[in-house]
């Protein structure tokens, strides 16, 4: 008997911020796989005896490779266990859903899944901000600063991000912030364009920094910081 | 005594994509000031003798203006009342948030703000797909096509817009895409490029439509529904 997968939103990291959802899933589920930016209480919704799985990456160790991640998936469901996939925010923003939505079709096993508060509407919300505004603001964008090996893609489209009409959230970008920035910069967009940095977003080391574009650009060069953190730009509204 | 507001995104209409926090805010609310997309067994969650002030859009009858609806939220704040605002999805999407928060910052009412799960995110859940991909899809962008009268933007960024490699969720734009996609063509994107139609995110009536953006431009022209919809296009996976 094939099991069952449902892929689990846990959201930015409060445990509050699950949905019902989310939390009658946890309380079903033969095995629960996470990440690390999505353990802890969260886990805690998981039923006595479920089988917790660490998959993410942990301090000092490697993470697991993205195909074994999905090996250990299908192997749990093959033995016909519900199992929860816990990925933190939401699965289908930077989560590497695709690759696990192959395997599990490769492998004939089905699945369902569970949207969740992804870390980006967090980080408004956590602001004090809209991400879109009524004339200032009708456009809003999600890119990675970070590509598979780290660096900031190549293939960057220059004239949707150097919009100062759009707000733009950049994941994963502290470390190539700066040279994002500059990229902005040569292609118009003013160097006191409004930009937020906030880290830890509705956990409990939670840090709002305002200030402009090129401020912030010039205060990451010189981080060294390792904290999960979004980057927001653009036609952000005053908090 | 002032009282409170809560601003708390409700989700997409599924009363299980309420997070944890709504649930207990709408539990100790006075007063919830609500709109039409986010009512039903969603307020089944305020207490016993909490008002419920319905402030959206009804079948037939004009909706108040958005002066009004501040007006109403102040003055149940002023009253010493917590206030639940109730938006559907994320308030920071396309809710009209900013001119709520700044009827409260000039009447010195204190507010927080509950994300919600956004209701492109459950499209693309409901879909089976991630909004973005490894390679393929690194940037993923919300727009409306309705602008406060109606009508499709004029300022639109047709580079961002007509990017093959980015996946675009368009709000509110099932009157406006033919006219859209006839701009985003003109402007280079393929007429065969992916195209999704997703209605009644989430709720009884939930319909996902597959196809090409020539083909649900087309389809839209013909059409006179009047659900609630979402269209997604560009570097769409596989569902």
């Amino acid at each position: 008997m094939t099991g069952f997968v449902s892929f689990v939103g846990a959201g930015p990291g409060d445990p509050e911020l699950l949905t019902l959802k989310a939390v009658d899933r946890l309380g079903r589920a033969d095995a629960v796989l996470f990440d690390d930016l999505s353990s802890g209480p969260i886990l805690g919704h998981a039923r006595d005896g479920a089988t917790l799985v660490g998959v993410g990456k942990r301090a000092g160790r490697p993470s697991p490779k993205q195909a074994e991640v999905s090996r250990v998936l299908v192997e749990h469901a093959q033995a016909g266990q519900h199992v929860v996939r816990l990925k933190s925010g939401d699965s289908g923003i930077y989560g590497r859903l695709e690759e696990e939505l192959d395997a599990l079709k490769s492998a004939g096993i089905k699945y369902e899944i569970i949207p969740g508060v992804p870390s980006a509407i967090a980080a408004a919300a956590a602001a004090g901000i809209p991400l879109t505004r009524k004339h200032a603001a009708r456009r809003v964008q999600f890119i990675t600063g970070h590509d598979v090996v780290g660096a900031l893609p190549e293939d960057l489209n220059l004239a949707a991000l150097s919009d100062p009409n759009a707000v733009t959230v950049v994941f994963m970008g502290k470390g190539t912030f700066p040279q994002l920035a500059e990229l902005l910069m040569a292609n118009g967009l003013p160097d006191d364009t409004p930009a937020l940095l906030a880290e830890d977003v509705s956990g409990p080391d939670q840090k709002i920094t305002q200030g402009t574009v090129g401020e912030l650009a010039r205060q990451l060069a010189a981080s060294t910081g390792q904290k999960p953190a979004l980057i927001l730009y653009g036609a952000l509204a005053e908090s």
